[in-house]
């Protein structure tokens, strides 16, 4: 590690200590590491961080338990991390199959992550992450809210190398003496996510020029901001399921405030798709005489007048409705 | 055409119908013709939809001049529409090079149809199209506004099939009797947009599992209701550029209000991007003695201290500056 400071490190180093500056010294800081090149960077950056600002740092490596050997993996990212003076520990997970497997891995993940009770977690996406989560989000198509990609703080949760390029983990890695292990699955195309990266994401470099991957992050981040703003305004409608208060927002608000109404009701999020809002829309702006809509998570709308109007009213689907 | 309706053709009746509904009987109509099959298509519905509601219909086959044998495919397509009972002419145009060779025919057409004096000019723009716009502009990156793609309706001109499958104006032209023309350059690598169809979309169809086409529309319409009602919101600011206004406004917001201010001083809308509306923000939000920021368009900006207070001033940058 000797000679020049690496720009890649000190630019992470400057992204941990601005994405923890809520936090005083003493706060307990947990960075999730997988043994890939991005987590341990992201250690090796906040290990100079905590030690100089006083944060009492630790690392969990989740195991999924996923792959054959994933325990020889999982102990080697320990070594890894404990040579960089942080303690790390193991965890197992079992991973469900909800959502697909790399959904269940996931969530498996976060969950014991959030249980250490940290005052912050850090996770280590990167800029080619999210550019692949946009992208996967335009692929679902569930609009403005589907590539908004991810945030870079959010709560307990917080990404500091969200600007950072793969490439630069790798960097950092070398210049901090650390060995990474290659997911074979990245490479293994029956993974969207994995596909993306080696045959998409090239093939719109090329095609449109290059640029793409900062493309994607900068248009998440914009449309994120946007977002954020518009749920804010739909939060702040009131008497929100009165139909003519409805019909006269603005489409952009009426889908945010029907979906605020939506999940209120306890209708899935996951499930909530484009369709059903578009659904929900008609019930207000092209009313026909149409009868009770269903919701996933089995919730049921109905138009319905009251001594103050007309109204829209979610409630839990009756059994067997 | 005997025998049962094509669907195809019923639905692209019924949005060509919806697309004029604030014309009335005698109306003058333009539609803009090429010759491929979205443009006869499109001939073809409105034909029919013409002469049920009594519009003034007549097509315009732009030649651009820029193929060996573009006057014979000209004249085929208005021989094509004149089969259908509407009017044809063939316009010849002179298409400059600003903005790369596809932007300038776009810009020489859009003249033309422009100075028709039709009440309405349909254009035969199809979700295809919408969806490799929205990839595109992806590749810019300019933020929500590179991925709203096109409006059904802006003012004059009406894109009633932006939610119908370029497969299906094929079925439309077969079910009416027309031969279509081929664009060699649709298939011509050199173009982004050929390539985006010919490459990309198949591959992202692949690996993200079908209806990406759809899900990119479908963003681009929800990204597009967000934009609308965020510059509107964005122009409803009192004293925009004072500095203390800007600051304490929304991100989503003060990005759009430092956008209007740049335009309305002159700044070219071609080539403001992310990267000058950034800049332009940390004037305002991270200023740390910066002084004039120049913008394309021979804008400069400066913060400037006046007895109200503290303001952003746009003025054209000095000869020499």
């Amino acid at each position: 590690m000797g000679g020049a400071l690496d720009p890649a490190v000190a630019t992470g180093r400057n992204l941990v200590r601005a994405a923890l500056d809520d936090l005083s010294a003493g706060a307990r800081v947990v960075v999730g590491v997988s043994g890939g090149a991005d987590s341990l960077a992201l250690a090796a950056v906040t290990a100079f961080v905590a030690r100089r600002d006083g944060y009492d740092l630790s690392a969990v490596v989740v195991d999924h338990g996923l792959q054959h050997g994933s325990a020889d993996v999982a102990d080697v990212a320990v070594r890894q991390v404990r040579s960089l003076g942080v303690p790390a520990v193991v965890e197992r997970v079992d991973v469900g199959r909800a959502g697909g497997p790399e959904a269940a891995a996931r969530d498996a993940r976060l969950s014991v992550l959030a249980s250490t009770g940290a005052d912050a977690v850090l996770l280590a996406h990167t800029l080619d992450d999210q550019a692949e989560t946009v992208l996967l989000g335009l692929g679902r198509g569930s609009g403005p809210r589907s590539i908004s990609g991810m945030a870079p703080r959010d709560g307990l949760w917080r990404r500091p190398l969200l600007t950072v390029r793969r490439a630069d983990t790798e960097r950092i890695c070398r210049a901090s003496g650390l060995a990474w292990w290659t997911d074979p699955h990245n490479s293994d195309p029956a993974f969207r996510r994995s596909r993306l990266r080696a045959e998409v994401m090239p093939m719109l470099e090329d095609v449109l020029g290059g640029g793409v991957a900062e493309a994607l992050a900068r248009t998440a981040d914009q449309v994120r901001a946007d977002g954020t703003l518009l749920d804010q305004l739909a939060a702040e409608v009131s008497d929100p399921s009165d139909v003519p208060t409805l019909a006269a927002l603005p489409p952009a608000l009426r889908s945010r405030v029907l979906r605020r109404l939506a999940l209120a009701a306890g209708a899935s999020a996951a499930e909530l798709a484009a369709s059903h809002l578009a659904e929900l829309d008609r019930l207000v702006t092209d009313w026909h005489g149409q009868q009770r809509i269903e919701l996933p998570g089995r919730v049921s709308v109905t138009r319905v007048r009251t001594s103050g109007g007309t109204s829209l009213m979610f409630a839990a689907t009756p059994v067997g409705g």
